[in-house]
This record gives C-alpha cells, structure tokens and sequence, in this order.
C-alpha cells in the first residue's frame, strides 16, 4: 500500500486547473469521471514528483454538498527560490493573499489562498539582500571610513 | 517553486502519528516547532515518495481553532496491491469504514476515514478469484460437461 495523492474539493474546475497549473506550476497528468458522477484531475508537480487531484461534483451528484470550510486541510506547501517573487507572482496569478511574507531563522515564509480559500505556504531560504552579499564576497573592497563603517553595521545585524 | 507536501490539522498527535505510520505505513522524517506555537511532523511513503505533513495546533496557540469538517480535503489515495485485505487491516489499526471495498470497472475501491475523519480512498486493481485466473491460464484443461459450462459461465461475465 503506498499513498498516492491528496484530493481536493473545488467549486469550479476550470477556474481551478488554471490556478494550479498556471500559476502554481503543476501539470495536468489524467483527468476522468467517477461513476458516482464527479470529476477527477489529476496534477503532478514534474520536479518534486508531488501528485494532487482536483474532484469536483456537480450540482444533483452523488457527493455534491455545500462548500464548507473546514480545519482538516491545514495547507499545501510550496517551495520557493525567492518567496517574494512567487508571493507577487501568486497574487498576479489570482491568489489571495493571507500573509504577506516574513524572515524566521534563516527561513522566509508567506500564505497566500486558493481560489476556494485553500491556504497555501510559501517557505525558501532568507536570501540576504544584494549588499550583504557584496560585503561578504569581497571585504578588502570597503576602505573609505564610510564604507567601514557600513561594514559594521552590517556584521552587527 | 514546487509542491512539495500537504499539511492536515490533527486534535490528537500522538494518535496521529501512530495512526500514519503504523497503520497506513508512512515514515517519520522530521518533526519541529513553528514559532507560533503549532507543531509539525513530517511524513513520507519511502516507495512512492509523496509527503504529509500533520499540524498539530495546542489550545491557547496563535492558530488553534475548533476543529470543523470541511469540504475542502476531499482525500487522501492509497494506491493497493489488494484493496479487500488493505481494507481489513486499517480497520483493524482504527479506521473508520465509509465505503466498503466494492468493485468498479477493472478496480476495487474502498473508503475509511482516519482518527479526525478525513477520507481515505483505498484503490487497487480488482483481483481475479483463484478459480477464475486458473480458468484463464490453462483453458483446455476444462474437458467434462460441466467444467465447460463454468468455463463459459465466466467468459460471459
């Protein structure tokens, strides 16, 4: 016995498959019809290999209920290079921001929402700003008093 | 950016991890607090590489809530070698049944919900009976009258 995927319910499929799949990134891998009446999608992220199926049940079918939110689902994750820049890009893509991002450790975290109100976090590493960066490559470059100073600050931080 | 796992909202820890690991077969690989409070433990299928995460939010915590049943987690899939015997031992390690297995096209299916009742679909392709894949293997074996009325018997179905 091996697990598969994790399903989730949603409320228009269409509008659903463009969120995962444009702006999540995700591939569309399968897509069918139960015999109970509802729709199946299956996604697959290509490079972490993480499966996900959209089920969506119409109207008058078997497992249609009324969309309730509710605790179980506590988040989809998503790994990031640079958790700003696919903060922004999220936004743009139609999610909805929840927090915007924030520095812990040496971590970088933001939630954002689905389309339904899904809660979808955002972790990569800190990444240091351009400076900081600088500073640290080349050291013997800061010699005005200035600089030196600015150096410091930034060892301080 | 990849997806890298989903993260459900467990009310009993311990019984959670028990509940994944031992009965529906996932490893633990890491497990931690957030800063605001929650814990996290982290779970992989070792074969199929799929990841969960169950959040576990103490009473009195930033995101502690009342735990409500939702729509939004329509499942979790356990792909089965055999759906009928994978049925019987999650019920047997406290499961809940749903749906009992049933067949379905050229698969079986079953439903069970987990400690908090999340769904948990059980699928695997439908196993022949015994008599049924012997029959198939070697057809000329069938020479009496009735063996070859049987033998049509199950070519109709």
């Amino acid at each position: 016995m091996k697990f598969k995927y994790t399903g989730i319910r949603v409320t228009d499929l269409k509008r659903s498959i463009e969120f995962y799949t444009k702006t999540m990134g995700l591939k569309q891998v399968q897509r069918g019809k139960m015999h109970a009446g509802g729709v199946y999608v299956q996604l697959k992220d290509k490079e972490s290999q993480q499966e996900l199926e959209l089920n969506y049940y119409p109207l008058g079918t078997k497992f249609y209920e009324e969309y309730v939110e509710g605790s179980e689902l506590d988040h989809l994750a998503f790994l990031c290079e640079d958790v700003r820049k696919s903060y922004k890009k999220l936004l743009a893509g139609g999610a909805i921001s929840v927090i915007e991002p924030w520095d812990e450790g040496g971590w970088t975290l933001a939630f954002v929402r689905d389309p339904d109100g899904v809660w979808i976090e955002l972790i990569g590493k800190k990444i240091k700003p351009a400076s900081k960066r600088k500073n640290k490559k080349y050291p013997q470059l800061t010699v005005s008093d200035s600089s030196l100073k600015e150096s410091f600050n930034v060892r301080d931080k």
